[in-house]
């Protein structure tokens, strides 16, 4: 099979074998329902208890704080449609930044008879500390903010809001499926009362996240039924998903520290040959994840490049992976004050655990000849 | 490993070994993003699309009316919050033998002013013709009656209940989890607004189902976000899963005469010896799913029964099995007007694909072993 190198680890990260030998088993004989009261059932009960104490080991949780959903949208919008359902009605804001599965479920309240407004962020990506200020003298509800941005990589003070956001009185969501394994995790230090993980960001599976939450939060569930996950996410359990994701969440901890490091020396050898290009690298002086790279060219047009350069063998992304059939600007680089044109033109390359400083140096080659021959191209028809 | 004989298929069932084959390269090589714009983002995208066409074939709708979801309880939820969101609140009617995944977002409808009525069946767990109609006079706005009962296996005549909620002016939605690969299903031919399917009842994985949707239908979604499934239900597409749901349709397709002939056999065989045992077999005058088996012994406790037949190596159900951790009596008996000793300690017993008949054999044989030591038993302490 043709595989070429995969650049996109926001947007989707290849299974880790360790965490598809984890799920196997169950998807072969240890098939069991683990709300069945038999052999398969408690097969299937033990693994689940197994991983949540996994995946709450990973943020500093406690196991009865998560609670698995079909994985980082859904966590959000449990929370976001959830705990508002359990409110009156009254000021609710997200962060202009926020991945539209944030976005979309928080503009859903103003049906409901809620405000719902949107934080500002500075130049770099950065939440604008008088928006916010403004904004906790407005006494919110209900606040999302996510801890690490999909498309910049730029990684907010989460804690350092959620302290604001408390003593204002607001209930605090943050989305951390870009976050985990990739920055440490502690649930109670960032302070917030929900926090959304996703597995297939972690080279987990695909179908399977978790919203943990803090236990004072009064939450309305999205999916009621037979009242699985302490009635707040009823259906049957995704037993081998939650397996991976347990499996997945162990191994992002254990290797943290190294996978880190070395996606930030790659990172920062693309960018200097990015840089070399002309490029201009997005919300670069902010703290940002170590493998995200967000970048623009002024003179070689961002879609042509991504499909030169996947017809080369290499994958990356033009804009957020997840709403990528959408031809919009990047709404991260608007709410950053990046013109239009600049914006609908950006390139993210996103480096990953199983990514090679090989990979890397093949990937500057060929973008590198790839611009040249575009320029090349542009200044004989100009 | 040990493994029991399982006789528990109404809960979830084994993964047919040709469904994990097909999803397999999905957790291997092939593990994009369906959003992405490249390789890996396209091949993800066809196989959703194959599959989707399989989907929507098993039933005879358009590949476009499927949308894909995390299971069948998220599915019923999209649907009646969905459509309840886009309506002006009314009347809301659910059969009160719905699984709670149906009847507990109907009730949910109550908080944003929505009547919600339950309708009655009658003692062989058919809706009651009068209860029916009664409903109907009422012009309900929205109506969900489930196909065949996932306790029970009673089969409802939902295309003519269709015909008369459409004249009605109402919506109508159905849950065919249970019918699904064990009857024939058109979704023209039977007429609802929405139709829910489940892949792990038709030895599909865990983890994805399907809203079989009519387009005229303005639905609010439920997971809100990147606008995947035509804005229906955001979130990463659960790729692997869905190649394998949609390989489990096909199977379920091809397969269907064969299975169902076969394990309407196995089941007369167990019922007769049921009986011969003094059981009770409720529902048995309606038409029922081919290998479902609901009932009970007046002088032995079912759950004791359930208890002894797994240490003995046979994986049956007490009460439905998605709520089983819930000790209530059974829902569906008690609407049946069954007293609340005999719901309590119902037993279930579902046949499957891969059930022989010498596995039914034993299971008699070893059941009537069982009852008989339990009535001595009771005989010598009385």
């Amino acid at each position: 099979m043709f595989a070429p190198v995969y650049l996109d680890h926001n947007a989707t990260t290849p299974l880790d074998p360790e965490v598809r030998e984890a799920m196997l088993p169950f998807l072969d004989a240890r098939f069991g329902n683990a709300s069945s009261r038999h052999e398969y059932g408690r097969q299937a009960r033990s693994a689940i208890d197994d991983a949540r104490s996994r995946v709450a080991a990973a943020v500093g949780a406690h196991p009865t704080e998560v609670v698995f959903t079909s994985g980082g949208s859904e966590a959000n919008n449990l929370f976001i449609k959830g705990a508002a359902a359990r409110m009156k009605p009254g000021l609710a804001a997200v962060s202009a930044i926020e991945h539209p599965c944030v976005r979309e479920p928080a503009r859903q309240l103003r049906r409901l008879g809620w405000q719902v407004d949107e934080v500002a962020v500075d130049g770099d990506g950065r939440i604008d500390e008088s928006a916010w200020s403004a904004l906790l003298g407005e006494r919110p509800r209900l606040v999302s903010v996510m801890l690490a941005n999909n498309e910049s990589g730029v990684i907010q003070d989460i804690a350092r809001l959620a302290s604001g956001a408390r003593v204002a009185g607001a209930t605090m969501h943050c989305d951390a499926v870009q976050a985990l394994g990739k920055l440490p995790l502690d649930f109670r230090a960032l302070g917030v009362h929900g926090l959304t993980l996703s597995a297939h960001k972690v080279y987990g599976p695909i179908g399977v996240g978790a919203l943990v939450l803090d236990k004072r939060v009064d939450l309305e569930p999205l999916i009621a039924g037979g009242g699985q996950e302490r009635n707040l996410r009823s259906g049957t359990e995704n037993v081998a998903a939650i397996v991976g994701f347990g499996r997945a969440c162990e191994l992002a901890t254990a290797r943290l520290a190294d996978d880190a490091a070395r996606m930030a020396a790659l990172r920062d050898e693309l960018e200097a040959a990015l840089v070399a290009l002309g490029a201009r690298i997005f919300s670069r002086r902010a703290e940002r994840l170590p493998g995200t790279s967000f970048f623009g060219l002024a003179d070689v047009d961002g879609e042509t490049l991504v499909a030169k350069m996947d017809r080369a063998g290499f994958a990356i992304a033009s804009g957020s992976a997840c709403s990528s059939a959408d031809p919009e600007p990047s709404r991260t680089l608007l709410a950053m004050g990046v013109d239009a044109d600049s914006a609908r033109g950006a390139i993210r390359v996103s480096l990953g655990r199983e990514t090679t400083a090989t990979q890397v140096g093949e990937f500057i080659a060929s973008f590198t000849h790839t611009v040249g021959r575009l320029r090349n191209l542009a200044a004989m028809s100009a």
